[in-house]
């Protein structure tokens, strides 16, 4: 804020000088109180300016609507939207979200610091408030080829940038508890610039959540019970409750928030997809479910205002009151939380589920061409077997979770041959990163593919290409497809695409609307379910992006093998039963 | 925290190695979720690395004690316990302080930046974390002489500083709410640093608060009134309930701490006199009157530690839990607070109410030569009267604030004379910084002085030589004696004197022992009302030290003359009838 600025906020707060916007009339919410009451609310610039009787340039009326401050998602990865920054804020402002926590893991395995520069200029685009946490674990695990591998010396020139806060979900909470010298550095990196930790430690407790939190994390979102939410609220972590399009922990942890913790609870959705946001909302949803299950709204607005601003050290917003940024909610009510129109900055920026500013859209040439294949044609997908028994990674339907198993195929010339009416698939890893030239192949179970192949530049974390197929052939038509659209997803059935969600943006986020995207996506899912006969009972294409993913049990594969991650190593695909 | 204290505080948190200290069994008061249970506290270094079982090189047994985080006064001017920051230190840390945020606003009217410096070094001698806050409003008032003014130019190096959190107390609400250009220069300053400031609004309301809030002051400690906290509340104010030696507000202020609220309060002593501490105590006994007065334990433990650490951005401190700050106060009971040890960054530094650490004490040359009087003589005390009808200033027992009435006085050559059976006598304020020579003369009521005279050199907020006495001689012996001692108190009977308190440090604070001032106070009122004569409904030293105050209605003296507070004005000292 500048000095003239200042001069005129306090000038128009003592109603010496008119307001720039007067809400007119609406019923305040103040999250300091616990109070509601019908006054204007005054803008001076972008900041609000008084709460009383006001004069406005410009006045509307609010009267019936209820004013919340603007709402803050304490943890999302933009990437999970498969849209870009700009295209993310135009689907989250409607619903009330001035602010959101953005850590920009996926791109950053792909693009390195290149990835992270991108969306920070791309966010510049939007009036949505992105602040960026910085990925702290890039490559996430030593078993796959990433994009990039972020350092320690990488991290000290972002970590002091103004709009990232601090570092993001430290996941490889294994080398906090050891006090490995990589993860204390990477810490120390943190607490040198005076920034921020962020958590993820999913059912960790007892000494090793204690040695976790000794390095002072500030939050986590990996709570699924209440027990484990209380005892990490007790060791000082905040407790971000989540409610995603994939994970859906609100409704469990709501019964744990109660009037004395609710100051250290806070809001996030983690991975939210355009259908989920076109068709329920966002926190406004988050808000709507909270009340339903019996939390005192007060406390829901606040784990989604006040709470984090404090959580994140965000002292210029999370309230209505004087010197706040002007960031407000308009809502009919505090049980629907229906958000009618909203302000930020003082700027009308969405009115009826519309944004309504224009916006350019970052260009995208930096983070395009992701795709980097070498040598690779369908002889890479050849097993080259020498017994039928092998290892079978087998999905389990609803969760990211596999189970290993192992299954008797059967082999001609040393392959394995694919039998429609037997659930085993053919799934490979193709490294597109380094041009390793790496693929690696293994059997899937569950996933009840009967025709065509399905590929992706999507495997969690670090996104090498994910294929799965009835035969080479149309594994490699797909990924050849892909490689064609710079990433993103295809579904190839008789050799041919035929759909198709091209993903130019580092191979994870579209340039395209959220809109577009969501009705291709629903199309995708569409084809793969009734075109390639994959299970009705997994979701085709999410159940795949986390087949890499070699820190979730039981078995995943990378592109340098098949990976048991109960044993936290490599294992052959096949199993010599004479070795018994 | 470098990195090998933070692979320690790891180690020890998960086990593998063992604390450096641990207080076994305790029942620890968690802030974060109102539960207490009985755990061991462990620490490694000067950091809590785990609460739960925990093995130590030292182990305390902590039995039957409640566990609590070290106390944060949130606003306290170590100058008005006319003790050293060492030796203030020496006398909190006993009753469970780890942070203090001080105001050094007396010491720096006196000696500028130099008395900031003086006090931080200082402060680097106590175990008690002293943060500062730079003074904003110095020199107070424009019309009175001070010994420095620190202007714009002059807060731009120290508000940088590590240990100084932003600005003090901001008095000039005026010049907020009419946004001059001083007051905006100076929030800019912080603002521009990053820093907080600190309010000072007493009785503000309405748009004038509003106005004043817009410029985000953090907090005020001035509320006297429910009504008065919850407006401030409401707009985002924290809220310092203050219970001093000078005022009492806590009793009051308790009835409007609630679930919703007190997230935002935090306490405060403003002022605390060596007796007061030694008697009652200090934030322990603030938390026992809170709960006297109904509020919960938990409230006021958080209003002591957590709030305060979050209003003050101090993220190391406020909560046990793993990675903060080992301040651990061990209490008989959450009724009491009765102190039993203190731990402050893992040492033991006090116990059974003594401070243990062994501490060396700043020299305090820098500010030692404070007094400096140009052309003194009792000549100055003349009045030169042309008529016998005159203002005179009359004290209000109990208070600051003073009621302008008239007198017809009997005047000899046109001087004022003495009469023991009326209760008028003559007052003077010595300019004592800048060698201007200034005196200015009054006439007091309510003071009740018979013999002798008495002189100070606390004087708010400039800090002049105040004397009254009941001749010019009296007062000239004072002033002198004072004079010779480097400031202080002074009393004077037949033309010697009777009882003083040195304080060499700025002329505000003793270079000896609380236990020693508290006593050498004490003898000082016994002499003044026994010997002076002076009136046992005021407290003889603080309502002079008030008479100086141009802020505080209805009339003042200062060194340039008599002060009409209602009328912003000097007026004179006699009446003319004839003009009426």
């Amino acid at each position: 804020m500048e000095k003239e600025e200042l001069r005129k906020l306090i000038r128009v707060a003592h109603g010496d000088q008119k307001a720039d916007t007067v809400l007119k009339n609406v019923n305040v919410v103040n999250v300091f109180t616990d109070e509601i009451y019908k006054a204007d609310i005054a803008f001076s610039d972008t900041w609000i300016a008084g709460i009383g009787s006001y004069e406005g340039e410009k006045v509307i009326d609010g009267t019936g609507k209820y004013a919340l401050p603007g709402f803050i998602d304490s943890h999302i990865h933009i990437e999970s939207s498969y849209l870009s920054p700009e295209e993310l804020g135009r689907l989250l402002v409607p619903h009330g979200a001035s602010t959101i926590l953005a850590d920009p893991h996926e791109i950053v395995n792909v693009c390195g610091i290149k990835g992270l520069n991108y969306m920070m200029r791309a966010a510049k685009n939007t009036k949505l408030d992105i602040k960026f946490m910085l990925p702290s674990c890039v490559p996430a695990t030593p078993f796959e080829h990433s994009g990039a591998v972020i350092d320690v010396s990488k991290m000290e020139e972002p970590i002091q940038r103004e709009n990232v806060l601090g570092l993001a979900e430290f996941m490889n909470y294994p080398g906090i508890i050891s006090a490995s010298d990589d993860s204390l550095d990477k810490l120390m990196v943190a607490k040198k610039a005076g920034k921020l930790v962020d958590g993820h430690a999913p059912a960790l407790s007892g000494k090793d959540l204690e040695s976790y939190c000794a390095a002072r994390i500030n939050g986590d979102h990996e709570s699924t019970t209440l027990k484990e939410m209380q005892e990490k609220l007790r060791l000082g972590l905040y407790a971000l409750v989540r409610e995603g399009s994939a994970c859906h922990d609100l409704r469990t942890l709501a019964k744990g928030i109660n009037a004395t913790n609710e100051r250290r609870c806070l809001l996030c959705s983690d991975d939210r997809q355009p259908k989920t946001i076109l068709e329920l909302g966002h926190i406004d949803y988050l808000l709507k479910m909270l009340v339903e299950e019996g939390v005192p709204a007060i406390y829901a607005i606040r784990m989604a205002t006040l709470n984090a601003a404090e959580a994140f050290h965000l002292t210029d917003r999370g309230a209505l009151a004087p010197g706040y940024r002007a960031d407000v909610v308009l809502v009919d009510d505090l049980v629907s939380f229906k958000v009618r129109q909203v302000y930020l900055q003082g700027e009308l920026v969405a009115e009826e589920g519309k944004y309504l500013p224009s916006f350019k859209k970052e260009p995208i040439d930096d983070v395009l061409d992701s795709i980097h294949l070498k040598d690779f044609s369908k002889e890479k997908f050849k097993m080259h077997l020498t017994s039928n028994h092998v290892n079978v990674i087998t999905i389990q339907p609803g969760g990211v979770v596999t189970k290993k198993e192992d299954a008797y195929i059967r082999i001609k010339d040393g392959e394995f041959v694919f039998y429609p009416n037997v659930d085993l698939v053919k799934m490979a890893v193709v490294e597109r990163h380094q041009m390793t030239g790496n693929v690696a192949n293994a059997i899937l179970k569950g996933y009840g593919i009967k025709r065509g192949a399905i590929a992706l530049s999507i495997a969690h974390d670090s996104h090498n290409i994910i294929v799965v197929g009835v035969s080479d052939d149309e594994m490699e038509a797909a990924v050849k497809a892909l490689e064609k659209q710079n990433g993103g997803m295809v579904l190839v059935l008789d050799g041919k695409v035929i759909g198709s969600l091209p993903l130019p943006i580092a191979g994870l986020m579209s340039d395209q609307s959220g809109e577009w995207v969501a009705e291709r996506l629903s199309k995708l899912h569409d084809l793969a379910w009734n075109k390639l006969g994959i299970s009705r009972k997994v979701e085709p294409i999410m159940t795949l992006c986390f087949m890499s993913l070699a820190v979730i049990p039981e078995i995943k594969l990378t592109d340098e093998g098949l990976f048991d991650v109960t044993k936290f190593s490599f294992i052959p695909l096949e199993i010599k039963d004479e070795q018994k």
